[in-house]
């Protein structure tokens, strides 16, 4: 079915929710490489994940084979409230730009959250319920994930510790009022309530923290309380499974448009959005359906794909999660307080590591005052503030655009815009009034990361 | 044509928005009193709001007779960037309260301005522009105006000064900061910019402002700058003409789903959010096709309706603009530091109240904790976090949906959900500390506000 007239703004009805997430692995040719379990130095079986994670999410990190998973009513349910989100044509942004091309964006911050955090943290809240559970921790660095996860927990009655990027947690004062509104219990990290975040204050009492380090935080936490387990919002397969749904959606709903996307694009950090827009797409490019490009965009201050090693790493900065074959800056890579709080993590999706190094993706990586410019730009003719970290991939979708106003080329792109700016004001502000500054770490910095890899006999010499 | 199943959310197409606002003064037994030129003593000709208004605007203010107005093309381009907003069914709120009754919520939370101010600030911005003005000057109370406008007027392309109400200006600071974005410019009001604000300062220089002190700010500066015209969120005619789409979208899909309400809740500060929601139920009031019991909602802080005399008064505290007949605390009764901004005008618009004075429909005051607690418990339930301003439609709601739990009457419940709480979180963090308070005028007070009305020979003696 094709529409005569593409509206501005397009939503499925409730009943196209889609009712399966799509599991990109049992599509990829060659697997990502398993991860290590760093007690043993081998690969972990699901049991080693049992300690962290619910036994349901455990195995759905670890199956690459089941094509479609069934989203369970009560997740559904939940989904209801706020989804399918809906796809947008940026007609103005377009004119704005004089480009012949035609620009889309799925826009997930219609919600509370403000982002697509929440389509992974109701499915995660959900399992740790079903499982029994009364408390959960978890990590958060722009804060999008702990206000998700709040949202969910609250639902579904669960007690919940956040372990908050200290940087984030001071730039978004605002943003630990929104978790707790919802019950949630908010911490900085690094923190004196973990033996890890101990450890790095002694070391560094400035220290302004990481993904990395409040994910080790988190983990931590989880595995010395009883009746409590870790949850993350990103890097892990289990996450890309839930937010296939961004991309299922976008897909169906472009159908009924009569489109396909030339280009798909998403902002990246450890992968959550990029990863769940694309994997319908991924799909129609590893069964040979379709071809269209794929780019991913990361802020230059945290440059894990475009000038990361593809290697074993640990997901924290602690070192005490399993180890990941995946693009990463070292897990001791410290990065700058870039205020896009969600991409500031020194490792990437194993699954989109594998796709980029086997050359399925493109990957970019931008500056943050040009990502500002392109966000206000969109703001005035889209009239939606984005959060910092969609912004870059309205930067990677401003220029494909401009590509196509230089060329003629009349392509379809397709970005994702995963969140709203309303707790980024300090950012903004910054910006408006020049202050904003750019960092790109030099080589030097990067070396340290990669020299402190891990060695793994076998694996990683 | 009704559905089976009732969705979570109902989105109208593209197509199915209004292409006509509804003039509810077309249908009313009798109109509201004429305003009075201040400087005459007399009844305003369309020519005396010349000064102050866009022409085309001061012709909608006295237009009583014109039933359906055309809605411009190029405001309904910028309508549909975000426009239509969704019908809800608020089954989670239902199943929390253990009501019969069907709760259903008009959003108008979800573009960036954050509530359904953008509808009129796009109106009035475009009519600005036809008449080929550069600037424009307005207030603003919990910053839902300014960000509107400043929205409405960065996409025309026209300079904006807004006057916020200094106690909004201090509990917000990122409202400033998300109206500079879209380049307006911000002053606390009152100001040291305006007369009015002078002398205001002169008096008591620790004045936290109020609506009608920053509009007062507002007309002054417009009718003292060339080429400047004033503008307001609220109160006026033609603000509840443009509102009425919010009613026509909501009824439509009421219709679809096969729904009529039984009751209609709306928060009432200056009228604009409730005069939109109820204008085409109460043209079946009126025209007497069917008789939904209306409720407006206002703090027992600022009760113009439940607690104010229906009696000319100025808009203004400064006494510069036309006087109208309306519900009013009086123009110098200066509102309580109560965090709902955006309800802390003393009046009510003119056609709100002459509805109210002739029994059309009923109203209620209620305290700030009370519309916290309500606030939280959709929060979790519906996972929106409202604005204050609309958490108070949300407890007339739940009042009405636990008296229907008594009674077991399954009734249908339709309140506006204007907005979303993000900028407030200053205001949830002292209701989650237990810091809050409640303010109830006292009969004193009150008196002093009534004393100070001003006397219209053959008007108001």
């Amino acid at each position: 079915m094709s529409m005569k007239t593409i509206p501005h703004r397009l939503y499925l009805t409730e009943d196209q929710i889609p009712k399966q997430w799509y599991n990109l692995r049992a599509d990829m040719k060659e697997q990502p490489e398993p991860i290590i379990n760093p007690a043993t130095g081998k690969p972990a079986a699901v049991e080693d994940l049992y300690p962290v994670f619910c036994k349901e999410l455990a195995k759905q990190e670890m199956d690459a084979n089941t094509r479609y998973i069934d989203i369970p009513e009560e997740i559904l349910d939940m989904y209801k409230i706020y989804r399918p989100s809906p796809i947008c044509r940026a007609y103005q942004l377009e004119k704005a730009l004089g480009t012949p091309a035609k620009i889309y964006y799925k826009f997930e911050g219609n919600n509370t959250s403000g982002s697509h955090k929440l389509n992974s943290a109701i499915a995660q809240a959900y399992y740790a319920k079903e499982e029994g559970l009364k408390t959960l921790t978890t990590e958060t660095g722009a804060g999008q994930w702990g206000t998700a996860l709040s949202e969910a927990c609250s639902y579904f009655g669960i007690d919940l510790s956040v372990y908050m990027v200290k940087v984030s947690f001071q730039q978004k004062p605002f943003r630990k009022a929104i978790m707790e509104t919802f019950g949630g219990h908010v911490m900085a990290s690094p923190s004196d309530t973990t033996n890890v975040g101990r450890a790095i204050l002694k070391e560094d009492p400035n220290n302004f923290g990481s993904l990395g380090c409040a994910i080790s935080e988190a983990v931590e936490k989880a595995v010395t309380t009883d009746g409590c387990k870790y949850v993350l919002g990103s890097v892990l397969n289990q996450v890309l499974l839930h937010q296939s749904i961004i991309g299922l959606e976008a897909k169906k709903a472009m159908e009924i448009l009569g489109e396909y996307p030339d280009i798909i694009i998403g902002c990246a950090g450890g992968g959550s959005n990029l990863g769940g827009l694309i994997a319908p797409f991924m799909q129609d490019k590893l069964t040979g359906k379709a071809n269209p490009k794929i780019i991913a965009v990361e802020p230059a201050s945290c440059p894990s794909l475009t000038r990361g090693k593809y290697a074993y790493d640990y997901c924290d900065t602690g070192k005490i999660t399993p180890m990941a074959k995946m693009y990463t800056l070292g897990c001791t890579f410290k990065p700058s307080s870039n205020h896009s709080g969600g991409l500031r993590y020194h490792g990437m999706s194993p699954i989109i590591s594998k796709l980029y190094h086997d050359g399925y993706l493109d990957a970019i990586a931008v500056e943050q005052t040009k990502v500002f410019e392109a966000a206000v730009l969109f703001a005035k003719n889209e009239t939606i503030l984005p959060a910092p970290e969609s912004a870059h991939a309205i930067l990677g979708a401003v220029e494909e655009a401009l590509k196509c106003k230089e060329t003629g080329e009349e392509k379809t792109i397709l970005f994702g815009l995963t969140g709203t700016g309303f707790f980024d004001m300090t950012a903004y502000t910054a910006y408006n009034e020049g202050t904003m500054t750019d960092y790109i770490p030099t080589d030097e910095e990067l070396k340290k990361g990669f020299d402190a890899l891990p060695k793994i006999p076998g694996f990683q010499e």
